[in-house]
């Protein structure tokens, strides 16, 4: 069982750290590897950003495609271009706040998402509208971060946790989400720090497409998830080829 | 890793096909019992059934607590007894129709449940609500077989099979949810029968469970999970005692 | 015309007050009496009160069919055991929070719920959805006093109603819900106290019952609350049979 | 107890029919008359019916209020001036419509609607959203008869009774409503027929609001629904005065 | 290409402002006037004064389509008597409440309501919600100022201002709608004042009306807001005759 | 004011329709013109094509900042990189679902949209929820051509035109949109041909964005929206500089 994590953005130094919290969570009988995608933004904070992000990270579900991956995760809180990596993909594609809002829902009624920059609560709104999860994403706080500052700036670990902290006691909330990949190595040091379940999506997605290989669980071969129609591209860098 | 499944009937027959069902899915380093209540009814095919099914699920969790289980699977798609249940174990308890439902909920853009009797279909419409899984659930279609009959009337997989066909046919679907238990070993026939993804909520919640315990993830020890608070309870087996 | 009104938990004192209340609203033409669960909690606080109150309940709905009883109250603001009660009765039973919500929805914009402990919020929150009464249910506050402290705590008065003054101010609601039978005698004074209208959910449900039995409605014979099929149950104090 | 009926059309036979099925459900201590609209449109059939009809239904608002009337019923299923007569009155006011839709969720899952036109489908809609009766609501369906026509055509029974049938087999539902307060008298009759619950609105919402006085609720006088500040009104019959 | 702007109070100093308003954007091909309703209140600040202003309003209506109007506004923001002016008029007819919200969605995620008196806040959430903009209005807020003293309260402009200003720094929102006909010409200095979109009604309804007569775009023939059947209306000024 | 049609897709000739299209319904003060993507697929038929469109999209609209141009129009019915190009232009950008679906919540209760291939019915549902217009859709139905034989099987008008008169009959809709920008050319000869309003969103769209510009409405400079803070972008044509 082969799952790779993709990072669509182009910063190696997160990849490596995301490539551990994915490693640490899976069976033994599971080949985990993490790549980041060739093109596209240093970091992804914006519409924009997450937008010039996507074809990277097409281009590395393609390369899985033809490796024979089994499965893949999107390591950003945005869940870039899922859809599509979906249509490319024969096995599961799962993005980071799709897993971690499945998740969080399991443990109580409601939970809050900590992220980085206000500008990107929206979007994280929109994911939990999409998954269904809005009756249980009770807030979405940003600590003001920007994603490559959560590994440089010393005081990055506590200002994330004291921002999980108010998030909690503002929304009466069950557990925490992280709202970035970056943020996936601070998970257990949090949870210890204020005593409620904090999710890093990173291993909560490579748990969940561990399970649907395990479930031996693929999309239906037609519809709307169906490899998508040959056809010209112009002046794109690894188009599909079907 | 300890988990047990506990079937809210008293149909020790069922308990051992869903046994087999979880065993077959969770990782090596993960012990797995199934268990039989104590008491309640013969099969739940009603709200009455559910609600007399409840107490000995809720035995059965406090057994397992004293004796240091990790995690539970509750094997009924009504998922009865699942708040209450949350509130005695102190590791994670899922539903198989929640865990169904999330699973389904990956594998496209909607999916179909086809349950046993007609009358139950009230109960899971509303925990497709519950758990924000309405946008996603399509169609809940019965196939007016009685519980206990799946696994004696030799019709059995021939009519749910059938049942599954056409609730994909008419909802337009990309993945079908079994409604109950004591089809969890019909699965894999039936994606094979019908080519589309089908999923049993007995190894999808087992899969939970072992996820969130590999992720470290326990509710609160506050608010609305927290242990129920002791008092006196009259005239009934196994009270809780804190 | 018979209605009965059902306190699902053990304590007499509160079924006492409870039919008091009740037999002030009805009209001449009709028999009202409360009894007490025989089995059960003290007191219902959390989800496994609730659920461990639902074989009694349902034992004392059975009792009511066979002496002829025409309609039923459940007298706790869970509405435990509602739907299973539905199929057992033969005519109307009304929950107090689906009664009370309902009569508040008839008040104004929006109204505001003061339940006991902060741990049923979520309930509450739960039924307030279920009844699609969430666009009239503006926020839900807890008094943080125990059930059967209501009778016995000197403060437990002023308590509760600067509890209510402040949920209409904090929600701009038009009306306040009392989210607990056990403040049903309190209902009175507290609308004197604050000068907006005040629903005691047991009295609005006698009376909603009390309307349906004059309208002649009676449910469906077939469907989701036809009476349950006869099966056997194991080890439970008073089984259904048909 | 003094409770009266509008019938905002000036239709002054159907008002004599309202009235009877009105009295026919009220207590021995309420007093209950009907009266019908000075002004505005022999039936109501349209959305500039209904807003024509609104000045003579507000008219007898505010001679009731003179009169000392203790609560109003709006007997037009659009429940048209709902709004502004609870501003008028500084008793309960319900609608048929609002009264009906409540009553049939109390008696299973879900209902249908059968109205007059086909036109006054979308109104109806409108008002199913607006009392958070969407979800119960599953169905809504014309049998294309004009309100006049319901007492005088002799298919009328018969064609709303076919109606009916068909909305329950068609929407799977537990209860009928009647959709026109020209449908009152047929209500009995109806549910002996087709042999599920059938609801007279008029009858429902008299009884709705003799609940409300009989629990001494009144709206509150501050507020949206506070009485209107005085101003002048040109050339309206009847304004009201302060 | 004929607009007309039907005021439907019976203030026409507020109608020469409306007219100005509306006039400075449409293009040179489109006629535009302005009406002010012959019969009904000085403003609208109540369920009781929307629904009398809207016989006038509709009496205005149907001047219009005998004189060969191409199309309407209705000035008030509480969009009275919307559904009814659709079925009269053969072309479009849009409320500014209508053409603010919609409008201001285009600019963001999310916008703040600021509108006169308290009591008209419910209205505003109902249009949100009848519009399907709830998801995008974040708060309606009142600034408690009457509708008359917009234009002889010297203060006015400054308590609109702050109150857009507060409104927008509450509810984190994009943009401000303003929330009656009479703030229209203070639109262009409270946008430069606290520099975010602020939207007026009066000109984006007119747009609206220019841009569906553009697009040559009628209602149905038939349905909903086909012409209302012909029938006898008692004692009401200009009622429409077919 | 200067409005300029962005074609998602690199096919040339479909840019020259829509720009005929668009040209039809300016002002005489608007200078217009429409562009191709210079990167891309031929045409959008998956989530793949779409995001594989939104880079040469972004360029268009950065090299349309540098040339002075007030507002956009995205001219592909899934609204292709709407957020990523809002941040990107000082003016407001319209997709023409986004803009088909406001117009036609204004001529009734509810529209049909009609589509090219089934797989894209998902998306055309996604975007109806993110414009709050689910209420208005009443139905989405594909046509199954594909957009690049919309011009060149002789058989296509024929085929739209039949696949719009059954979707208004199925839904009982009172409008249809029209699902892909290479119908624009066939809505007046549809119309004319099933007597119902058919709504082109190229047209929609630009009528518009030339009514925001008429308002002056711009986006906040703050917030979600605010201009991207710049970054690398690794190995994409024309990133963004700020």
């Amino acid at each position: 069982m082969r799952i790779r994590v993709v990072n669509p953005n182009t910063t190696r130094a997160m990849t490596e750290t995301i490539e551990q919290c994915a490693r640490a969570v899976v069976g033994p009988g599971t080949l985990l590897d993490a790549v980041t995608a060739e093109t596209g933004p240093a970091s992804i904070e914006s519409h924009y950003d997450e937008a010039m992000s996507v074809p990277g990270l097409l281009a590395a579900i393609g390369r899985g495609e033809a490796e024979g991956v089994d499965g893949y995760v999107i390591a950003c809180f945005g869940d870039p271009g899922l859809d599509a990596a979906r249509e490319l993909a024969a096995g599961p594609v799962i993005g980071i706040a799709e897993a971690a809002m499945h998740t969080a829902s399991h443990l109580g009624r409601g939970f809050s998402v900590v992220t980085t920059l206000g500008r990107t609560i929206g979007r994280a709104a929109d994911l939990a509208q999409r998954y269904g999860m809005r009756r249980f994403c009770r807030g979405i706080h940003a600590c003001e971060l920007q994603v490559l500052d959560l590994h440089t700036d010393p005081r990055a670990r506590k200002i994330v946790t004291e921002a999980c902290r108010e998030a909690v006691q503002a929304d009466g909330s069950d557990a925490v989400v992280l709202g970035c990949a970056g943020m996936a190595d601070l998970c257990a040091d949090i949870r210890d720090e204020i005593g409620v379940p904090v999710i890093d999506g990173v291993a909560a997605a490579t748990l969940t497409v561990q399970s649907l290989l395990t479930l031996g669980l693929r999309k239906s071969g037609t519809g709307e998830f169906a490899t998508p129609p040959p056809k010209t591209y112009l002046g794109l860098p690894g188009p599909l080829r079907s």
